[in-house]
Order: C-alpha cells, then sequence, then structure tokens
C-alpha cells in the first residue's frame, strides 16, 4: 500500500519520524542489561552440568570460599521447598535439584568480587555426579523404554501405555475426516522434522541483582517483562514481588525468549546470601545457547485431501514436539492451533504430544510453534498444487479464511486480511519474473494470533504541554515511536513533543511481558484510554476558566475549543497554556488506563520466494523475497517493514542453516555462532515488503501486531521454491548443502 | 500523648514497625547520588571564583583541552541566551556570565575520564579576573553608596532612594499601631541580627547525568524533588522537560537545600558537549558550603507593647534579609508572616527588605524565615514577660492564636494545636525541675504554615495482593514508612505487604518536591483518594463475580463483603483472591490520584530548654529540651520524634555555634565542618518529646505536617534561657562562648 494511502486522516500516524531510541543506540548511550554497576558489585559464575541427565551426588564448595574475595555459593539447597507446578519447573531451571536435565544445566552458582576470582571459584566447585542414560531426539523420547526424565509427567491427557515423557496429549477436531478424504481427488501424507533453533538474540542475559535478608530487592535486567522477572524470581526465591523492584535494560532482542526467566533469581539468591550486595551476572553465548530457552524440535504427519480444482476437503496432523525437561514449556498447543489456521475446512483433526527430553527448557520463540506446523502444512499443501497443476496463491485464496470464517482453532473471525495478502502478492513483480535453470519458486502462508495481555499505561501532561507516556511494555521492535505515534495523534501535539518511556515495576500496575505481538496493541490502545482520560481533564480545566459547562468544550489539534452554544465565544486553550497553569486549577493532569484488552486482530501474511540452487553443492541462494502481511494499521511504516524483515530473515536461517546439533553424547556441539549459524547480511537479498492494511476493529487506530507471523511462512516457502528448482522436496529442516544434495542425488 | 491513645481507633497508623529503609542504610546499600556509575562515564569538576565580586574578563581553557582524557569544558556561552526572571537567576548560579558573584561562584566545568584528571584539568583554565568591590552583610548592602550587584534589581515595590542592593519591600500589617502602644503598659523595642547557616546534610550534591544531541537526557541526583531538578534542569539548558527523565538516588539529607538546583545542569551540559557520554559530578564539602544554598542572614527590628495582665496589644517588625546575589530567594516574605503567626495581636504591622549580597544564593531552609522571626519575636516577647514578671507560657496561652483566630498573615485558622502544646510544656515534669546557679529556663513557641503541593501517586494492587505506591515525593523523613502505614490502614492488609517506592520523572505526573512538610500530608492523601478508587474496582470484580450491585459491596479488613440485602449471602474475597484473578476480570487493578491538595494545616509548637552558663568561659551546656508540638495525628509516632529531635538538635546549633564567616576579602572563612561546627552527640542532652495530636480536618487521617516547625523556637528559647541563667541579653547568633562571654561582661 503507498505511503499517502496509509497516512490518510492522519497527521502523525504512518510517518515515520526519528526512532526515539536511535541516537542511543548508534552512539553506544543505550544502556542494556551488562551496562549497570553498582559500588560494592560482586560479580557471579555458574557451575553448568557436563551431562545431559546425570543424578547430582555431591556438591562440595570449600575449595571456592576458600578463595579471599568468594563472598557467597548457592545451590538449590539456598531455594526454599515446596514449590510446584511451573514454579516448581522454573526453581528445577534455575539450580537442578537431585538430577541435572541438560548438557549446561546450572548446578551452582558463585559471586565473588571479582569476575575473573568468580570463574576461577566455579571451577574450584567440585560436583559429583552419577551419569544416567539420555534422550535428545523427541521421537526416541516418545518411546516406551526412553529414559525417564522427571517420573510420573503425564497428565490426565494422556492415555495409558504411552512412553514415561509423553507428558500430554491435546487433540480437538471437526467434521468427519474419512467423509472429506472420500471427497477428495487426491490424498497425500507425509511426515516433516524441524530441529530446535535459537532466537539468537545479540544481547546475552545480564542482570544486577540485589536483596537483603528483608527481602527487598532490586533488578536490572534485560528482559521483555519486568514483572515476570518479578513474579517469576518472587516464586523461586519464595519471596514477595511486590517488595522487589525490577528495571528493564534497553534490550539487544528478545523474540519470545526473553519472556520468562533462566539464570535471573541467581544475582538475587547470591546477594542475599553475600550481605546484601549488588550481584552481576551476564551469560556467554554457549550460555545462552546451552541453557536458555530454544524453540522446540518436532516431528509432524500431515495428511491431507484436495479435490481437481484446489477445494481442500480434509486435513489432519500429528505433531509430537519436546519442550526440554518440564511439562508446558513446548509450544505443541499453538502449533496445532496455527496449523490450519490459514484454511477453511470443513473436516479437521489435530492430534499432540508434548514430550519431556534431556534439552534446554524451551521458551517462545516468536509466533511459538506456528513455523513448525507451517513447514508441515503449507509444504503438503504446495505438494497437492503440484499434483494437480494448480496455482499456489488461487488454491490459497479459494480455501482462504476470511470475515465470518470458522478458525480451524473455534472462534469465528472478525474482519481478517489473508486474501489481501494474497491478492498482494499475486499482483506484486516478484511474482512474475522469470527463473533460471535451476531456479525455483516457492509459496507459503502464515497466521499468528495476537494477544492483549494485561496492561496498565499511565499519561502525564507536563508542565510545558509536553506529555509522557508510561509502559510496562520493553520496547524490542519499536513501540516507543508507534505508542508516541499514537499520543501525538490522539493530544493533537508534536511527535517530538512525546516521550514514551519504559518504567520499572515498582512505577505502574502490572504488565504482561512485550510478548505475543501485543505491545503496540496493548500499550497503545491503553494509552488512548489514558490519554482521552487527560483530555477530558484538560476540557474541564478550559471549561472551568471560561465558566461553562465541561460538556461544552471539544478538544482539537491540541487545545480545549468551546464548542455548541459556546463555539467561538472564547479563544481556544491550548495544552501548553493548561499545563502552565495545572497546578493552579487542580493540581497535575495524568490519565491512567488498566485493562487486559480483548481483540487484537489475528495477522496473517504470505511470503514469495525465489531461489536458486547450486545443483554441485547443494548451496541454496534466494535470489529474491517478498512479505506481503496485513498490519490492521502501520504506525510506523519503517518499524512494520523492519518487522516482516526480521521475521522473513529469522525464517530463512531457520530453513536452511540453524539448529541444534546434539551429539550421541547428549552434548550440544555447536553452541557458539560460528557453529550455530544464524544468517548475515550477505546470505539475504534485500527482502521486499508490502505492507497491507485491513484495520483491526478491536483497536482505536485499527492496529494489528506485526512482530510474529512474518517467521511462519519462509520454512515452508523455501522448501517449495527448493522443490520448483530441483523437484526435490525436503521434508526435514535445516535445508542445508549436505542434505539438498543428498536430496537431489537421491532423486538420481 | 500515651502511645495508646494515639492509636486508638486505628490498626497501623500510630505504631512503628521496621522502618522499610532501615536495613539499606544501616547495611550500606542504600544507594545515594554519588553511587550511581555508568559505562563509559566521565568525571568532572567545577573552577569557581576565588573572588566575591569580579568581572570575568577571559577564560582560557586550551590547556585543560590539550591534555589527553578531557572530553569537554563548559562555560556559560555553551548555555541557551534569552532567559528572564529566576530561570535566568539559576541560569546565572550554575555558571557566571559576565560576573562572579561571590567566593565561589562556579565559572567553568571540565570532564575528563577520571576524577584526578578532571580536577588537574580544572585547575588549568585559566579565568582573568577584574576584582570589584564586594559586600556580605545584609546591613551594608543596604547602603545607598553599597557597591552594586545586580544593576535595576529592584521590582516596584521599592520606593526611590532606596539603596541598589534592595530588590523588594513587603509591607502589611492591620489595626491601629499607635493606638495599640498607648493601650499597652511597657512598650520595647530592639533590633537583632542572625547569620547565615547551612542546612548541613550529610550528603553533598551527587548526579551523574546524560544528554545526547537530540535533548533526550537522564539524570540519578540527590535531591528533594525530581521534577524541579527536571523543570529547572531544561530551563538553564534549554531543553524540554519531559525529554529529561530524572531519578533520585536515597537523600542524605536536604533540610530545603535540595529542593532547588547548584551543580545539576553541570553533568547535563558536559555530558552534551561529551557526545552523549555520561558525566558524574560530586561536590566536596567545601564547595557545598561556598555554593550551594545557606539561609539568609538577618537584621531585625521588633517593638512590642503589652498590658500588665499580658495582653499584647501592638506590634511590629522590621526584617533586612539578604538572599545572596538574586532576587528572590530571601525567604523575608515567610519570615513576616510567621513573625506573629502565634499571637492574636489587635495591631500589626510587617515591613520586609529582600537585599542582594555577595554571597552564595540562599535556599529554604527547614521552616525558611520563620527561626530568624522567631529569634527576634520570642525574645522581645520574653523580654516583656521579664519585665512585668509573668509567666511566659501564661502570656502565650493568653494571646495565642487558636480556632477562628485571623492569623497575623490573614486567613482565619481552622482547628489548631498551638494552645495544647503550650499546655503539654507546662504540665511536664521538666518545667517543674528546679534550677540551679548559672542555669536558666527559656520558652518559646514556633509556627509553620505546612504546604499541599502538586502531587501525583500511583497505587497498584501486585499478583498476590500485595500493594505498591508509586510516590514522586523522595523519602527525607520517614515518608515511605507513614504512606506504608496509611496504605495498609486504608487497603485492610499489613504493613509488611506493602512497598512504597520514590519513582523517577518519568513514570509519574507532577510532583513538587519533599517540602513544605508536605510529603505524608500530601502524598498520603492522595494515596488515601488512590487507594479507594483500587478499592472500588476491587468491590466491582467481587461484585461481577457474586453477580451483584457493586455498591452492595463493602470493604473492611483487606476483602470485599456483600452488604445490605445480599450481606452474609457469599464469602467475603480477600484482596489476595480478587488479585489472583484480576488479569482474567478486567486488567490490572490500580488506583491513581493527582491534586494541589488544600487543607495542610498550621503546625505549632513549644519548646522549653534548661541551659548552664560557665561565666568562666561563656560556654552553654544545655541540661534538658523538652519539644511540644502538634502532628495532628502521629503516623509513625517515632518518626515524628526523629523530626522534632531533629529541628531542635538543627536550632541548637543554629543558636549556639553555627554561622558563615566571611572575611573582609568577601571570601567564606569557615567552608568545612571543622570550622563550620554544627552540634555533635555530646554537645546535646536527650531531647525530651510530647508528641501532641489535634487531628488536621483537612487530612483523612488528620494528618499535619512535622518536619519544620520544630527549628523555629530553638534560638528564641536557649536566648531566653541564656538571659535566664545570666541577665545577659543576646540579640545577635550565634551565642558561643565569645558572643555570650562579652554580654556577661557588658552587664557587670
Amino acid at each position: 500500500m503507498a505511503k499517502d494511502e496509509i497516512t490518510k486522516d492522519f497527521k502523525w500516524i504512518g510517518t515515520t519520524p526519528d526512532r526515539p531510541d536511535g541516537l542511543d543506540k548508534v552512539t553506544g548511550r543505550a544502556r542494556y542489561g551488562a551496562d549497570f554497576n553498582l559500588p560494592n558489585m560482586l560479580y557471579a559464575a555458574v557451575v553448568r552440568s557436563p551431562h545431559a541427565h546425570a543424578k547430582i551426588l555431591k556438591i562440595d564448595a570449600s575449595k571456592a570460599l576458600a578463595l579471599k574475595g568468594v563472598k557467597a555459593v548457592v545451590t538449590r539447597a539456598d531455594l526454599p521447598t515446596g514449590l510446584t507446578g511451573e514454579d516448581l519447573y522454573l526453581q528445577e531451571n534455575t539450580l537442578a535439584g537431585e538430577k541435572a536435565l541438560y548438557d549446561g544445566h546450572a548446578v551452582a552458582a558463585v559471586a565473588a568480587t571479582s569476575q575473573l576470582l568468580a570463574n576461577d571459584a566455579a571451577r574450584l566447585i567440585e560436583v559429583e555426579y552419577e551419569v544416567l542414560p539420555h534422550v535428545t531426539d523427541v521421537d526416541k523420547a516418545m518411546a516406551k523404554d526412553a529414559p525417564v526424565i522427571l517420573p510420573d509427567c503425564a497428565d490426565h491427557t494422556v492415555p495409558e501405555g504411552m512412553g514415561p515423557n509423553v507428558a500430554r496429549m491435546i487433540e480437538f477436531g471437526r467434521g468427519d475426516l474419512e467423509a472429506g478424504y472420500a471427497e477428495a481427488d487426491v490424498v497425500h501424507e507425509q511426515s516433516y522434522t524441524t530441529e530446535a533453533t535459537h532466537q539468537g538474540y545479540i544481547e546475552p542475559h545480564a542482570a544486577v541483582g540485589q536483596m537483603g535478608s528483608d527481602g527487598k530487592g532490586e533488578m536490572w535486567v534485560c528482559t521483555q517483562g519486568q514483572w515476570f522477572i518479578r513474579k517469576m524470581c518472587s516464586a523461586v526465591l519464595g519471596t514477595d514481588p511486590a517488595q522487589l523492584r525490577v528495571t528493564p535494560s534497553e534490550i539487544g532482542g528478545g523474540f519470545g525468549g526473553k519472556t520468562t526467566i533462566f539464570m535471573e533469581p541467581l544475582p538475587l539468591a547470591l546477594s542475599r546470601k553475600a550481605g546484601g550486595r549488588p550481584v552481576k551476572l551476564v551469560m556467554s553465548r554457549s550460555d545462552v545457547l546451552r541453557a536458555t530457552g530454544p524453540t522446540a524440535s518436532a516431528s509432524m504427519d500431515v495428511k491431507m485431501g484436495m479435490k481437481k480444482d484446489g477445494t481442500i476437503t480434509a486435513a489432519e496432523v500429528t505433531f509430537r514436539m519436546q519442550g526440554g525437561p518440564f511439562p508446558g514449556a513446548s509450544p505443541v498447543g499453538e502449533a496445532l492451533s496455527c496449523a490450519f489456521a490459514c484454511y477453511d475446512i470443513p473436516n479437521l483433526m489435530h492430534v499432540g504430544y508434548e514430550v519431556l527430553a534431556n534439552r534446554p527448557k524451551c521458551a517462545a520463540y516468536r509466533a511459538p510453534g506456528s513455523p513448525m506446523a507451517a513447514y508441515a502444512v503449507e509444504s503438503m499443501v504446495d505438494e497437492l498444487c503440484r499434483e494437480l497443476s494448480l496455482d499456489p496463491i488461487d488454491v490459497r485464496l479459494k480455501n482462504g479464511v476470511k470475515e465470518g470464517s470458522r478458525a480451524s482453532y473455534g472462534p469465528k473471525f472478525k474482519t481478517i486480511g489473508l486474501a489481501e495478502t494474497l491478492e498482494a502478492a499475486k499482483a506484486h513483480p516478484n511474482y512474475a519474473v522469470k527463473l533460471g535453470p535451476n531456479q525455483g519458486r516457492g509459496v507459503a502462508s502464515g497466521f499468528w494470533f495476537n494477544h492483549g495481555g494485561e496492561t496498565s499505561v499511565s499519561l502525564a501532561i507536563s508542565e510545558d504541554g509536553t506529555a509522557q507516556v508510561s509502559v510496562g511494555t520493553p520496547d524490542i521492535g519499536g513501540s516507543r515511536a508507534s505508542i508516541a505515534l499514537m499520543t501525538a495523534e490522539t493530544l493533537g501535539i508534536p511527535y517530538e513533543n512525546v516521550r514514551v518511556n519504559i518504567v520499572e515495576t515498582g512505577a505502574l500496575g502490572v504488565n504482561e511481558p512485550t510478548h505475543g505481538s501485543r505491545a503496540t496493541f496493548a500499550s497503545g490502545k491503553a494509552m488512548w484510554e489514558a490519554a482521552n482520560q487527560a483530555i477530558k481533564e484538560m476540557c474541564k480545566r478550559a471549561a472551568q476558566k471560561w465558566d461553562i459547562d465541561p460538556e461544552a468544550v471539544t478538544w482539537k489539534d491540541g487545545a480545549a475549543h468551546p464548542a455548541g452554544d459556546n463555539a467561538g465565544q472564547f479563544e481556544p486553550m491550548s495544552i501548553k497554556e493548561i499545563a502552565a497553569e495545572m497546578g493552579k486549577t487542580g493540581g497535575p493532569i495524568s490519565g491512567h488506563h488498566e485493562s487486559t484488552p480483548s481483540g487484537a486482530g489475528p495477522s496473517f501474511g504470505t511470503h514469495v520466494v525465489d531461489v536458486e540452487v547450486d545443483p554441485e553443492t547443494g548451496r541454496v541462494t534466494v535470489l529474491r523475497y517478498l512479505v506481503t502481511q496485513d498490519a490492521g494499521r502501520a504506525i510506523h511504516p519503517q518499524y512494520v517493514e523492519g518487522q516482516y524483515q526480521g521475521g522473513a530473515a529469522q525464517g530463512i536461517g531457520w530453513a536452511l542453516n540453524e539448529g541444534y546439533i546434539y551429539g550421541e553424547d547428549g552434548k550440544l556441539q555447536n553452541s557458539v555462532f560460528l557453529d550455530y549459524r544464524v544468517p548475515v547480511a550477505s546470505d539475504l537479498p534485500m527482502i521486499d515488503t508490502v505492507i497491507v492494511e485491513v484495520p483491526n476493529p478491536g483497536h482505536p487506530f485499527g492496529v494489528r501486531g506485526v512482530g510474529e507471523t512474518g517467521i511462519t511462512p519462509p520454512l515452508p516457502a523455501i522448501a517449495n521454491a527448493i522443490h520448483a528448482a530441483t523437484g526435490a522436496r525436503l521434508r526435514a529442516l535445516p535445508m542445508n548443502p549436505p542434505a539438498v544434495l543428498a536430496a537431489i542425488k537421491a532423486m538420481a
């Protein structure tokens, strides 16, 4: 959509002014997690299990504690007992209890007066293990004779007779599958696998924590959600959340991986034991890859039936996903719900298994579960289209969901923009480029729910008539800019006169993290309510001055205007004039809003990719890449484009190169960025984008979250393109040169 | 008042639980202004004028800038021009312009990579001065031929023909003075002087500032008012207040001296010039005494008439006070209003002159102006009582203001407690102790207005049903504890379940500083409004669950109860239960309040002091000291007592020892604590207190500010006691041994 259409009716929304955090970031002034320092601060190091699965027989820290300058060692024995459910799993993951459950699982932590000393001390902590059999592969972990990771992990959904590591089974569907298949002209059934990948955020987890024996604490931490840090650390440590103040740093990427805790309770626990001295803990890249939360690895079966005209008559999936050693961490539920979310199919069945494995506890990663599901389903749709010689966009248009369709996961869709993204892709010049030898084009669509979530926002008018907005959602993708634009629009003041501040937990009501593509939607919506409250108060102040009914005052262009019978009787009072007097006319002017907003409109996107495959090496070059996605309303189009491109880039990495490699010994073999290869600039073309705008009726400006959908289509789109280029169908990720070459050779 | 009376009707108010900041402070964990550090931080040093008055001919920083590691030098030329009024004076005081106006006036500042280097660089900055004649004494500064400090400083109130340094004249009164004197049996007239004293806070001013070329900045600073820092620094630097986030540190004393700015714009200006690197500036004690804001020196005339029965028939004062080199800084207006505030006198006249002098710009110091006024007036009342052989308490009871009296400064008093403090003093055992030779007893009363001020407070319920209160008033005297107690009382939850957080400017609406004894009154009142808003919302959530009218729900003991027709129909829902569900029942629960509250009830106190004077040396020993003061309602009686004792201790210092000593050369001769002698523990007896409680009708719990009144009576009470012990009347402060000895000798 052209920019002039985007900006119509708005003064600020749809423009792309300088980013409020821009200068800070390019000058190195932005403060990230490791940039906090306090007097008297200690440095922490963590002792991690070198085994994938081992009983901890003994931890002897005496040699470490004998070092001068070593101030505290914590083990599981320092944490309270009696926790249950997710709190217990968070605690187990913070420090191993009876068993170490994966390679890299934290076993002890030490605080000392320097980082070098802490590292030395960590090496002197002696841990005696009894190594146990382990399992890291999801299919092997499902077996009945697999090593038992967590005894009795199965909940009531798991049928009798399953393997010991199946924690949950999900099953839902509609219609009559057999009748559906009977109607179809072609029925295909295939299996697909994806490897675990990591969010690959540039900034490792880092925190400074301080906690007194009175249970009062403070923490400065790189996180997507300071209240979740507060809640989870308090649960793990047995303290009161309101007594812990958590200040979020600037954040160097999160992508879902910083919505939970990994090492964060450790500096607090160490501080508490070290007489309240602040403790800093910064993870290394290897720690991050070994012991934070990648996404799940998956093993998936798909069966679909299609008529000759492209109508999909029936479909089913069975997904097996591991989430690490604890229940509740795998995204299998989301994966199932996303699997057929783009399609209106009468007969459906979804079956999912959550499986434990000796791997790190999974965390959210951009549209958790959706990319794997799309890889399986969108590959299968492509297989059927190829078989029936149908255009993949036309088939998606034919079967695609629209307003009123009943979603595969239950509810009816309100206004959505899938068809518009398909039309935009079809109309884009990229779709008409003629391809050469060894080149192929792939198409796939993707979906994410989007989320509202608990939200608290305050807005205050400053003495000079500028405005500040206090939000609790860390800015991982431009939400400060987009909330400032919406604030400027709502109040009728210049963008430069707005400052959006991400505040600490002690300063605002509860907020969920920035996750579920919710920050611009939910904090923006709450800002709008708060701004309207402030506007109402400003109109009241003007009415008071004019001695007229407050109802007879309207707000326009940053000023109160007399309206109705009083129109034109007084000069408008600008926000600047009202603010200058506010102390004397009733006190400071602010607006506030707390809610758990509904109405986060689902987001759909369609990607078209052209690749060239080197038949000699199997290397895949991405020639051109198009993202079309519905933003509802693009508040700051440059940031929206950035989200689209970022999602595609991460998806391309996942498709072609990334993946956890575990050895037979259960140890992670690629725990640095030299071995765990994320795409670099030279791996990618400029990613083209079309911002489709089908306004979300659930938001005052029509916003839909844009952060997540973009990572979903690349996996199947590239697989489909490789098939188009080579005739080889790759049903396992990553599709790296050896895999592609093997697939080509297998056809010969 | 006995503790059981204080606590009646309340569960938490009137108790003295552990202070929330206690552990932090005793373990050294509390973070003061100098405790902030940032990566890449620079250190600043300031070049100060060695002259009391001098033209600045040239500033040459080339040698300083040539040093490796010196990153920026700022002079006045780096600040914007065109400011007027108080903004201009703040800027002038930050960095001298054409002239240095007092010994210690900042002329330039430098930032370098270490403190030592910055200090060296400051010494290399060459300033060429043309020394001008100066004046530091207030009476000399009033003369017509005095050196001109600020040309044309006089405002419209100053009559023709006054000296060039008289900036303002104030005049108000009532009744008929001559008729009043005619009615009197005795009329006395005397002159009194007081020297400037410093608040003597333990923590010197300290700040870390960071500002980019985009005008966005942050500051961590020791202050009584982060919004004032924001506003004033923005004015001096020409930036937008909402783009500056100011975080207050823990504060090591302020007493009014940290309600304005001195060096605070310098780290920001240096940072802006040094590419946005953070800059730390910490003042030395000598800098603090030379170049922050002491109180004014004063020269005062008092005339009063009294009948034989003790009735005061007429009174007048003429006060001359200097406020440093800029208009608006002297507390002469407050001094006049306080002068006769304790008395109901039909015929009154007040005349005041604000005079400029080559001294540092005055700042507020605990009840600004009131102690000097009390020194003059309460000494005079004592002189009259002695002359007529009347009991000083009885005379004050006879003439004292009560509910309905018209205050000397205008309005009618609502419920006040002066008489109750006098009765309490009279009834106290101290007042009956028999005195020995060279011993004497002095009595004096004191007054402070108390203040509401712009206030914004937010209160949020945490997920576990505990509460946090975000306030903008730094805690200089226990407001975190008192606000937490009132919150516990209002919500009906334990004190331990409340955390009161002092938050940064970016997180809350505007707040005036903690001044005017307003924090517990105003932030407490706003908290109460906010808590009731949250209670209303919690009742609504319960009503929703019970499916009844929200009006039919009451809040009691931390739980929602069905009431009226529904009483007993449902189990009460505790705050814990409501909070656990709040995300799903409508979102986070908070309450907010912004206002400029009226109703800050005036505070009166009466002190009784016994001294012994060594006739050989003139040394005054304070034998026993009693403070009776009306707290309205003592929320945390221990803190209230601390305020009473602290005020008395500072007043004793001011009376007996403290005072700025300027040499003939206009330089401050006692700029360290060895020479500027504040009282130490061995100088003081245990100070006895009686907390009188005459609830303030303007506050939901009856609170009156208690911070300031306590410093007012000690000056005259001790003078009166010295007179009682020796027969010598000291009409100039400080009453140190040489002065007392001279007065004794003069009688002989």
